[in-house]
């Protein structure tokens, strides 16, 4: 469908953007979806002063480089987490605050909603990112945990992403959750309850990444028939199972690249992603965005890694099927 | 084994053939193979006029592009089948007639003789295609069927279908069922029977269609050992099977390319088909002929698709080996 | 649950009625869902004759034997199939008449609804049976066949069901079509589709049978999820796939009970139905109905196999918990 | 083997002891694994007076009935875990007291100190349970976790269960963990680090449970192996996953028995869980306590299922070989 | 079919016949198939006494037990083995003589001969047992072998066991090859081989255990199928894999039993050994003969075993099916 | 990882090492593998004549090609083997002499230390190899095999390979045992076992090569983990299962080609070779040697082979990552 193929630029912020800008651009990537984190891209510069992004627009143009969405993942996951000292290192100062974690979780559904603003700035239309979850910690339900606890969590992320997703609307930008663990939503039926309780608000919606669903075993295609009017961003992101007997799906507090993990994250083409139905299912829904290449993989080079799955992109991004086969066969009446 | 790759022109038939020929020699393929519908092949048009082969040849040549063998599929299936509306619609008028029903079945299995004829005037060895069925309708036996219903209908083949392959023998030209459901072979143990009913015919094989075995489960490679001697002609065309639980093997009279069917034709290489094994026992058995892409993937667009496969089949096309290891360990004997 | 289990009398309608209620009491069946067929239920006796349903009744009772259910497969096959001599077999000498397609399918309307009729005189509330279908034999599609054309299908059905449907509302009896292939409904898709069309007539649901389902590839407990308030009556059957690469999910136009098909039905418990499942789903659904076997197994000693699958069933009939654990573990507060 | 069978008494904590204990006898245990919750085996009690004991035992004893091991699952929870509002439910008032959660941590210790005092009186080696974990929340490494973030998660385990081990080791009671996820550990690599953490303390083992080790696909003959030495009780618990593309193996913070989970408990022998190789890995390691059947199952009536479960144990609990197959046909020789 | 079931006594020559013919006689064995070895059945006594015969009848019969078939499994393998000293161990004194091979082969060739006479005499038409092998030790092809070793090692077969045959033939008597590894046959191939060389000799065929064929990935209904008139008789004895990744098929020179392994035999019923579908093909080619329980599972105490596994077989062996369902459907018409 | 890729020169002996230095040179092989027949390296003119390897070396560069380990599998088989007729094919006249079985073990164990020479001489520091083993004809243990004839098996592999192994030590050479059946190492089990029978000799090791290990069903990444620090050397070598119900595993002494076989060789990357975690697993234990395509395939021409097996290695042989992502995610913190 000669959709966009982007890199998401999250992996390589340690990395100033022109140096990631001149490889992508030399690897032959069409854009970058901006992180909101390192100097990829700075809300608080974007919004206190005009020039900010006119200068990131001309820095990739100059490399021949879109950008359609931008990322907040970091500062999202504070606005409904209960905040640890983790979460200190992922967001800037001026989110952190006192540390107090209530302080901390109004501050960053602030900046989420700033972000926005400077998307509109921009001129992108799409942010995706985390929304946090109050009842993660609670998955496995041992103490025995009522609903009413997890019902308390979904109504506290509807209080605190409505007003989110209003501003959204008014900027007329549209959110894309990456349903994963440690989100409100991580699977089908939980992103259902989230839509659920947020009433279906037109700004919220999903950045489809399927990398998350693999180690859940449920089918990233399922997942696109059930919400096809709400993908609106896609990562393409991998994960590969890596079950032996002794290694378990939660994966054991071993970190990533573990090779005792009972799952992990690997390039693109490389998991048990199958990204054939994945095209065709994307190709029903018609969706029209970029395809963003999230590369994540702890035992590869990262470069290399950025190039072959450039590749497997290009090599899958087909369009759909113009001709009916049963007309051309028809053609035997003369 | 460098055979041939040609394109079955089948699904192509809404293009003139001097179209289609430009952009098959384009994308690489070694030659054609014509379907005796739309302008392609006409078997009326090549008996009375001896330039129209001729011509035929000049324009594919002027391309470079082969041709070894014509299809005559469509009208092929009405020598056997009960006729309904939907035949009307894959014959020439010629044929049709008034449509009634023994008429229509008559005058195709002349036509199948004639395009024997035409086929030895255009140089062409092999002429493939379908034969219909008389039995296929009552697939499950329910209400009960006793085997004699069964018989009646490969006595019913046997009886329209020994004159036409006499007429081929005479031709020198060999005719490849396509072992495909509604056909009265469509797996294994129905091909062993009609080749007993048609009393082994010398001018009756197969076109060998690894695609209509994949959704019955049964295994090409076993299909090619069983009827080594028989295989007249190769289809390079792929299925997949899309079981999820709620979707049918039988496919629940959904259309092709409707996602809740329970299997689907796609692009050759994107399937369950395993084309190693099968290239393996063709060169095993000794096959010669070309190996033919009937390109039908109701979910990709058909340029993008016919590229791709003819790399995938360049890729698998090898030749067997012509030396024996232990001879080569066996050097070390000075 | 304790649910009835009846065997199902179709497969033992050589047996005279006495002789198999008095084998199934002896081996321990709750009841008997009578065949309309044999002596064992005879549609035109029960509305002539005041007394014959009295009879039926006191034999049973003699037996201890319960009958909350008959069954018409053979004679609603006939309502909406094209009609060839196979039905001729299958159908009362009143019913094939002049054998004229469009006769044999009238009155076979009519004897279904007669079916009602004597069903409320006996005292039964369900009847089961198959529907036929004017577009089973265009199950392939092949030559290309147009939507339209099973539309049609469909409609008709609607159009020689409606009225019956009717009747039966009328008789405060409901129909449960056996989900099977040759039925207008054979498995979840077309099931939906069968509902649509006649636009969910409150007295069509399904006789729930799982063995037809297995050789589909269709998740038994899919079907009873998604239909859950139309699951009227269950048939216990098994069905088992016998697929080594040679043989057709197909099965090759050979009978039942032949080694070289690619599945058959074979005593419940022996197959690849897995009953815990489906015990479950029908306790989440409330089902109360009776769990009846129809035993069919071309390669076992029928008695031996109605034994083992009533033991079998004994073994899965399980009631649902009625204790919260979490209440339990809760305990620890004093 | 002929191993006692014993049934946790956990989830059936709403009935008397005496009523349960009759009903466990007339099913044909030979034991009760007490909890330490309802009035199966109150700790409080055990130490201020010195016949409760006593009557428990002739309670036990008029119904035929042993007790080897007593279970504080609850109450150890609460050692290691952050403490929420979950936590009031599982534990006795004096536990909980003003709900400070190091405050309850602490209690909490004593208390399984306490049982060790108990059981030694009761005359009972082993007490089962679980240890808590103030890590388990930090389960999915987003936001970024650092290992010593899970490091000192198990010092923290090692400071608060080194001190309770070494009383057990004074009492001459052993601690059985069940692994378990929201516990220290969880499967084979936590288990380990565990152990490591606690520096292999001898009074430090395992309840092995297979139930929690299938839904994250742990072989539980790879756990016993591993640990041998460390098996000091066994529970019979199944558990079966329930995948089908929709459902999470996570299972969507939705409730035990709900059908669209990925994986629930069932009653023993109804799941995945093979038992015939774990007994043969019991005999192996000479283990020769009980077989517990920790009997849970949303979806099955439990009196049902505890005979049932039973039954199952019956069945697979056999003794090792004692002969040697080569010396019996070595008897050839004469 | 209720065939005879019966127990091999090789696994039980530490017994004397006396005690072993009373425990399966208790444990409701038909019969016991003598094994040449222990003093259960011993040749060179039968052959020398003519009471011995008439002895162990009246002793079987004291305890109700028939005797079908015995066996010579340890002298046959000797008959075409290289000989080491591990044939000592399993052959009488009188065989192996001086030990040297060549001799040791010939008298076990008179040996195995001598059996069939004694078999006469005892009125058993069926002597099971095994050939050995010379080129079983060059499984795996390396160093580089030739066809020619492999044919020489067949022919070394037919010339040893010809003559032994042509004796059976006068005896009335019929030889039952077990197809094992380290026999002439092992597998399919390695079956058709053998009968090759022996042209197909009447007396030659197999003793069907499809134990032996489990690690070997061979089907053994696929075995039944291809011999179906060969199958001279039937053990009943189970294997599994267990295979985790670490374990070889090959076993790594692992004794029986050892969990490292990657297969082992296990009780009857524990293994992977379908023998629901084995009961249909030997009830398809008309097998009339016992099915004779072979016990060998290094983990199981064997008495338990024994019991067990006779359930089992009395559970499956059920006869065929006597009606047609068509027809029973077929009284639809009256 | 850029390491070097190389071809193993063992199944190209038919030709001299000029002309294949040529072909490898043209493929793009980075180097070449010498075997130790042929012309490729011949130990007897390295030792005698000074001027030999620097002939070698001088042509190998005049390709390009860098020559870093040899390979002496064919006189390495002789070492510990019972001798036959097959081994006189695969060693030099002066290796085997009069034939006499244990001279010819002699004279190979001398050979195999000369290789270490000449190898010194030629700068090469590992010499891969077979080790023969004088137990693997007792792989299946009927006749009932003792441990204490395996253990035997071992200890004169430890008596042969010890002084073998010290005079690699003086050459400053270590041996790469390539693991596979016939040889005294064939899986995990049996190389743990030989490494314990010589003593964890330092210049003893492994040539690792996961062809040899897809048909015992061994994860090749587990062998990689288990002896991280032994592995010397790489062989790219692939292999496919084959199994059909009919073939087994054991593969029916049948040529390595034959369709029939459970298994057999195919070209690197049409195997069942899972090739991208054994890169991770040779990057974790920072093998840094080279990858050494060992091609074999009967059904498939080699020179096409040697190039797509090149290509496939190219496109796996990625370096490990240098980045943690937390530390990317982390630059969220400003």
């Amino acid at each position: 469908m000669s959709r966009l193929v982007t890199l998401f630029t999250g992996q390589w912020a340690d990395l100033p953007l022109e140096t990631l800008a001149a490889k992508a651009s030399d690897w032959g990537f069409d854009g970058l979806e901006l992180a909101c984190w390192g100097d990829h891209f700075e809300v608080d510069k974007a919004l206190e002063d005009d020039g900010y992004v006119t200068a990131k627009r001309d820095l990739l143009e100059a490399h021949g480089l879109a950008c359609v969405a931008i990322s907040t993942h970091l500062v999202g996951q504070c606005v409904c987490d209960p905040i640890d000292e983790r979460h200190r290192a992922i967001v800037p100062d001026r989110v952190w605050g006192d540390g107090d974690p209530e302080g901390v979780r109004q501050r960053a559904a602030q900046e989420v909603i700033d972000t926005a603003c400077a998307a509109e700035r921009f001129g992108v239309e799409v942010v995706n990112g985390f929304t946090g979850s109050s009842v993660w910690s609670k998955l496995y339900f041992f103490p025995p945990t009522p609903q009413a606890d997890i019902d308390a969590g979904y109504t506290d992320f509807a209080d605190r992403w409505t007003p989110i997703m209003d501003a959204y609307a008014r900027h007329g930008v549209r959110f894309g959750l990456e349903v994963h663990p440690t989100e409100i939503a991580y699977d089908i039926h939980t992103a259902r309850r989230a839509l659920d309780a947020i009433g279906n608000h037109p700004s919220f919606g999903f950045n489809f990444d399927p990398s998350h669903l693999i180690p859940q075993f449920v089918d990233p295609v399922a997942f696109i028939n059930e919400f096809s009017d709400r993908i609106f961003h896609v990562h393409i992101k991998d994960a590969r199972l890596q079950l032996d007997g002794r290694s378990s799906i939660l994966s054991s507090h071993l970190d990533f690249g573990d090779p005792r993990r009972g799952w992990d994250f690997v390039s693109p083409g490389r998991g048990d992603v199958k990204w054939d139905p994945i095209i065709r299912a994307l190709n029903r829904i018609g969706y029209q965005g970029p395809l963003s290449i999230e590369w994540e993989d702890s035992g590869m080079d990262r470069e290399w890694g950025a190039h072959e799955a450039l590749e497997m992109v290009r090599g899958q991004d087909f369009a759909p099927n113009e001709v009916a086969f049963d007309a051309a066969f028809g053609d035997g009446h003369e």
